[in-house]
């Protein structure tokens, strides 16, 4: 409590297109703290602090307006996995040099799971070295696999994105009255929230037909049966999976076409799930399919982001920045949320240590029996975290969003 | 002048996020007249005149305003290629008599290419059958491809997606400070409007690097020395291609990966071509490398349509059935555009023959000498096009389009 000295920020991990609004609340409170000097960020995540590459912070009002919708990370992110204090001592203490000789007091860190990981790490080794320092964990990651917090920021949005681009292809591909399979591919790789969210379409439209999720093993054999019966009344079927859906034997289906590359955490680079999925149907059916992976584009589009994720995103964003402040440390800020009656959503906190490196998976109850598609409760819970829009200025037709030159 | 009878109106080809308002201009401009008395649609375009299928259209100002930003085609679209008037005469009967027996005299066809040569062939066998018709054609599609008029309904909203999804990418993608390369294709089979699309996200982004045109012959070894370039200075590199780049034999690079299926209309069904060029770069540079398609998307984003154009293709339609009304017939309607001082429209006609089945691809002096970027010239004329926004109705989260339930 009132420890006095300068703020860091850092972004690591996938991007999301709210990953900036929390950037833009953590530097608002920051800024306006009689007990924060500077606020510094780092760029590229950890690896800016490691090298001590960092921008201080100075945003105008209107810069924080426009930073919220911006897409990407505006201080830049990493995928990079921060070795054993032990063996990799000389990272901990180029760590150490950067947040003393910049008398950092203050380290707020935007990730996802391998983030959280990441800044529990740092928190730990600055403790048992003399450096007293504020640590905030802020989560961030479309696919919603965080435990303890309601829902990640970034998740509504990404979600927003997907039930709105699936109602478009509907409406696009039912314009064709020939017989047709249109196979969508969506990020998410042990988790299936995202692919979930497709299910929302389905409260307006007559779409879409069948939804595969990681959490319930792909069947390819049962997987024709499920769309033969759908083609009994329907000349065009669209099937939305996830990237990440997986044989009985816990193999990405994806890595049945081919070895699959991994990132510096181990995580297989899938994506492909669609497109030889396609090739089956394609060799077994004979008629029109379309793979489309949705790709960067389902976390990047800041022109159709969530309200509600967006304003809970800069809320949790600043709610960080007041735990700090109070004394906090070694936490990551939550959601809490109630349903019923409303939607409500409070901000809470929880042990960054109980949060890393632990996936949140979708409850197999809330996926139907044929493991086909997702239920009522999935979509109850999904439904208020893609209300309401935002939309970014524009110039000359393209959207003015804020980023740092290099 | 002064014919009294029912219209028609159909939908054709590929579907464009501003076809439902040419449809909704037809409508309301059609519904209003004196001269007209029930409006019909046909389903699935011409063949739903050949074989009866229509719907009598009666909507709710409120409706047509939903309408304007709906994708898809509300009426449905085929892709049936009329046969030779002398070798399918059975065919053209079937629409004489769908025409005679609902006492139709006003016939608008929306489409593209193909749709005008449709529209130009029974316009001239009911001439010679010696039923009286009005028929105009409205041209429609993504591509821009259509000679005479300035530029196509249509076009507006796929450039505008391009511009704003292409900024987007970049912010992500340049998140990473890692060697990176990513591939976006974009569609457009021989013309490279919408690919260039993306040069206007350089007037405000470092983005993208490298466009790739079906007008200029793609060399995969001038790829790469082009990129080479690119890479000296900065370490994520973002190229544009159209689906349909060519080599300089003539043969789509596409190709290159395996035999190509064809429509109807004898058009190779491409796509895939940014996945053969990434797993080139994958091979021979061994960065990461992603390819994003754009597939369906680009032409079925009604959330991001271009205010311009869903309102010029709003007044093509209304203008299209003025033209009718006053005794104009085996025409179709045409943007004529200003741009200096500033942009300004007018509508104008041209003879349906005059526009079936002519491609208009972009001129060689609008792309720069390496045949790897367009030119202001380009940007100049693409620009007034995707101005302004629109946005559609949501409920729950998810625009509120409106559908012809089956």
């Amino acid at each position: 409590m009132g420890v006095k000295g300068n703020a860091i920020v850092a972004q690591s991990g996938g991007m999301t297109a709210a990953i900036n609004a929390t950037l833009a609340g953590v530097y608002e409170t920051a800024a306006g703290s009689a007990d924060i000097g500077k606020v510094f960020g780092a760029l590229h995540g950890i690896e800016g602090i490691i090298n001590n590459n960092l921008v201080e912070m100075n945003l105008t009002a209107d810069e924080v307006e426009r930073l919220k919708t911006t897409p990407g990370g505006y201080l830049g992110s990493c995928r990079y996995k921060l070795p054993d204090p032990v063996s990799g001592k000389d990272v901990y203490d180029k760590i150490l040099n950067t947040l003393k000789d910049n008398d950092i007091r203050y380290f707020f860190y935007i990730g996802g799971n391998d983030s959280m990981d990441t800044a529990n790490k740092v928190s730990t080794y600055l403790r048992e070295h003399g450096h007293e320092i504020l640590a905030v964990g802020l989560p961030k990651t479309i696919d919603n696999d965080l435990p303890i917090t309601d829902h990640t920021p970034g998740f509504g949005s990404a979600a927003k994105y997907i039930a709105t681009t699936c109602s478009e292809i509907y409406l696009d591909v039912k314009s064709f009255d020939i017989p047709y399979v249109t196979i969508v591919e969506i990020m998410g790789r042990n988790a299936g929230w995202l692919t979930a969210a497709a299910a929302l379409v389905r409260e307006r439209y007559d779409s879409p037909d069948l939804i595969y999720l990681p959490e319930v093993p792909f069947d390819l054999e049962q997987f024709f049966v499920d769309l033969a019966k759908v083609r009994e009344h329907k000349p065009a079927a669209i099937v939305v999976i996830s990237e990440g859906i997986m044989t009985k034997e816990g193999q990405y289906f994806a890595e049945l076409a081919g070895d699959l590359t991994s990132d510096n955490f181990g995580h297989k680079n899938l994506g492909g799930s669609a497109s030889l999925l396609a090739s089956h149907v394609k060799e077994r059916l004979g008629c029109k399919v379309r793979a489309i992976e949705f790709s960067l584009l389902q976390r990047c589009a800041g022109h159709l982001v969530s309200a509600t994720d967006i304003n809970e995103s800069f809320a949790i964003g600043k709610a960080g920045v007041s735990a700090a402040l109070s004394g906090k440390s070694g936490i990551m800020m939550t959601y809490q949320c109630e349903r019923e009656p409303v939607y409500k959503m409070t901000i809470g906190h929880c042990a960054l240590s109980d949060v890393a490196n632990i996936e949140r998976k979708i409850p197999r109850e809330w996926i139907n029996k044929e493991g086909n598609f997702p239920t009522k409760e999935c979509n109850d819970y999904i439904r208020p975290l893609i209300q309401g829009e935002i939309h970014p200025v524009t110039k000359n037709g393209v959207p003015d969003y804020l980023y740092l030159e290099k």
